[in-house]
């Protein structure tokens, strides 16, 4: 640049600053306030906190169950003695059918004899009280099952493998996933007395990953186990040596009928717009293996302890602030559609939202699909959070806003999330190891830092996010 | 160093070598074999096929039981195949008390309410068919137990945990090893109904550690369970929010009776020094809960393939190179005890032994405390070794020659051993992780290259390591 161009564009800055601040979508006063609120979020260990006493004295919380309940009294405790008002704090029952694990375990009879790390997959079928032997036909993917004739695996155990690494945004999960998601069903549908699955996860130790599963229509579940990663690698091993492998089997899960679930809603009240909401929560509900600190302690810390930060500071936002913990969101986003269906009269005036529910890691970017108008929103926001290592927004991001809010997205919410660096997520996702000692303090409270600065510049400026832009 | 004083030096050196080669006590032919055995070794992958063998058709052997004899039938089979004649392979059989696991589980019922990840200690007492339920009393250490009046945990659950750190040698193990080796007898000696500890261990999965415990004399065993790292931690929150801590266990573990194992032994039988032995070997049985790979499979798989080496490259030791596959090492050294009874005859033949039982990593340091006479030798195998990263050796090692050397040292074998980087065994020691995927190829070779140098040295010199030096 010359030096006199550089001197006309400072001149140009100059004079039209005053302007420019006038009309800026987030004013500086905000920007000062989600600045003093990010400061004040990474001295702070209230998130911390919360996912010791939610991981410790509640414990593993399965969707349905007593521990969830206890989960939500815990939730209630605990927003009361942060300061918040019993009053203000709305549970929003659901009922769902109850699935509960059993006994389980596997064990090669032949020609290897020895036993398997194993778990059932949530809506496991049961094998009875009596074990299921039988051959065990290896397929290499998913696809590999779904080629077979019908019948193909009549009076056999199906074992299904699968090569999910590890990557930053989590998206081996949407591809490998369906090995899960998906396999059951299909080696039902050719016959299968049970299917063993490599647990879909990236760590190598002798933990089995649960997980949902959904049988098609009319399916009867049968019984359908995750093998470690290292169990898996054995089977393939002895597979490879051209033996023939029979497998023993008992999985006792149960189908409990209907039981009850539910969401826990508070809201900090906006001033001049007050009837537009910036949603933010996690789910309250884990898997049973763990304590579920990354899933989702975390968010739930995380978010509470954002949204907690901004009522302390006595400012009130202009948008409405809600805060969710969601219920039953493992067992197939429960929570999630019952939120939207009970708020269906008001789901256009949710402005933007993101949940917490990737683990515990670092925020690294800013997913966003938005209207142009809200580019320097988002640009102020990254101004705050570049310094916590959140680098260029992905503009294109199209995925949801989190696994809770992909219903309103899908009726019009736009999407937007705050990502987490996931590499490790997987090695602790759904087994026996989310646990507390997991949790890094420091990228805990960078967490909170991101959404206090995300909620307090969305819920005071008047760009409108759900505004669409003009056909290109 | 001035120019004419290296010009000296480098005259003398030119002189001398002669001579000096003559008297050396390691022939140059040897280390020139010595050389190209351990060059062979760095591109041979028996050990790991052995180990991925093992590890994967026998899997778990605890000693006593069946599966320790397949393991011993496993190891007839891998020599044979390797080439050694079956009539070489001897078995020596001892018998022991067996021991085996039943049930297991662990729960907090107040305050609350969750599922511990526990794993019987060896030799652990059952709880019978009805589970124990009482309140838990923690302690920092088992000196704190120790401390105790008699009757002091009358009805009680005794927890002791520890604070073990990673050690490259393991010499951490010595220490807070005893919070498991003594722990039980002393808790159960205060009148404790049931004990649990923070596993031995250095890793923060949800797995516990196993391992043997001893009861004093005339002490009735009681429930002795290890707690995974994060239910320790999980336990120890727990009584710092001030809450009286209420669990319930169930345990039903089985003494049964008279059971049998064995030793397995292989000779390369030497020329001129026949009668003079150089021990190796590693210990075939394992815990139940993993496929003992790095316990102590590497230790089979390194020293198997070390002496086979040796016995493909068609040369004739001076000294005999004996393999043992020491059975039930992990329930007190009972095949050690055995085979120094069964050749109390012969023992002062031995002329120095390494047992590689501490995992697969790699071999970082020489231990040896040999007559001054032996510091050659020593220095021989050095040479050869400090390229493959084996330091100056510790020649004040007072240590044994391996687990199931230790009853020989104290009849007067040489203390000498082959230190191997033990900084993560005890992320893995004792539990469902000890598995084939765990082992890295290239540290098992180069385990291997050191096994071979070793022995080829060793079995190929006059000096004897049994000599006494004169008192100082």
């Amino acid at each position: 640049m010359t030096q006199s161009l550089a001197l006309a564009r400072w001149m140009l800055a100059l004079c039209c600053l005053p302007l420019l601040a006038q009309a800026a979508p987030v004013p500086d006063a905000i920007l000062q306030q989600a600045k003093q609120l990010r400061d004040q979020a990474l001295v702070d260990d209230t998130a911390y906190t919360l996912l010791r006493d939610l991981t410790t004295q509640v414990g593993p919380r399965l969707a349905g169950t007593e521990a969830e309940a206890r989960a939500r009294q815990w939730s209630v405790r605990a927003l009361q003695q942060l300061g918040f008002d019993r009053d203000q704090i709305r549970i929003e029952r659901f009922e769902l059918d109850g699935w509960v694990r059993g006994e389980e375990w596997a064990r090669v009879t032949a020609p290897y004899p020895q036993p398997l790390v194993v778990t059932a997959l949530g809506d496991s079928g049961s094998t009875g009280p009596i074990p299921v032997e039988a051959e065990v036909v290896l397929f290499e993917s998913i696809e590999d099952v779904e080629a077979l004739t019908e019948g193909a695996l009549t009076g056999k155990i199906a074992y299904v493998s699968h090569a999910m690494g590890k990557t930053q945004d989590g998206s081996s999960y949407a591809y490998f996933g369906k090995t899960r998601f998906d396999g059951p069903g299909i080696a039902a549908s050719k016959g299968a007395k049970a299917i063993m699955i490599r647990s879909v996860g990236t760590q190598s130790h002798r933990m089995a990953h649960t997980g949902s599963t959904k049988w098609p229509e009319g399916q009867t579940p049968i019984p359908a186990l995750a093998l470690s990663q290292p169990d898996a690698d054995q089977l393939e091993r002895m597979a490879a040596d051209g033996e023939t492998i029979q497998v023993a089997i008992k999985a006792t899960p149960r189908f409990v009928g209907k039981t009850r679930s539910a969401n826990l809603i508070v809201d900090l009240p906006g001033s001049d717009r007050g009837d537009e909401i910036i949603i933010t929560g996690g789910h309250l509900d884990s898997w049973d293996l763990g304590t579920g600190a990354v899933d989702d302690g975390a968010g739930i810390a995380i978010t509470t302890a954002a949204v907690d930060l901004i009522r302390r500071s006595g400012l009130q936002p202009r948008r409405s602030i809600r805060l969710v913990h969601w219920g039953a969101e493992e067992v197939g986003l429960l929570g999630a559609k019952a939120y939207a269906e009970a708020h269906a009269d008001e789901l256009d005036r949710h402005q933007l939202g993101s949940e917490s529910d990737f683990g515990a890691g670092r925020v690294y970017n800013i997913g966003a699909d938005l209207p142009a108008a809200a580019d320097p929103v988002v640009d102020a926001m990254l101004r705050l959070l570049a310094p916590l290592g959140v680098g260029q927004t992905a503009r294109d991001y199209t995925g949801s806003s989190g696994p809770d809010l992909s219903p309103l997205n899908d009726l019009g919410l736009p999407s937007f999330r705050l990502l987490q660096d996931g590499t490790d997520y997987f090695d602790l996702h759904h087994t026996p190891d989310d646990t507390f000692d997991k949790i890094d303090p420091e990228a805990l409270r960078q967490n909170v830092a991101a959404y206090a600065v995300f909620l307090w510049i969305a819920a005071n400026t008047d760009v409108n996010f759900r505004a669409q832009d003009p056909a290109e």
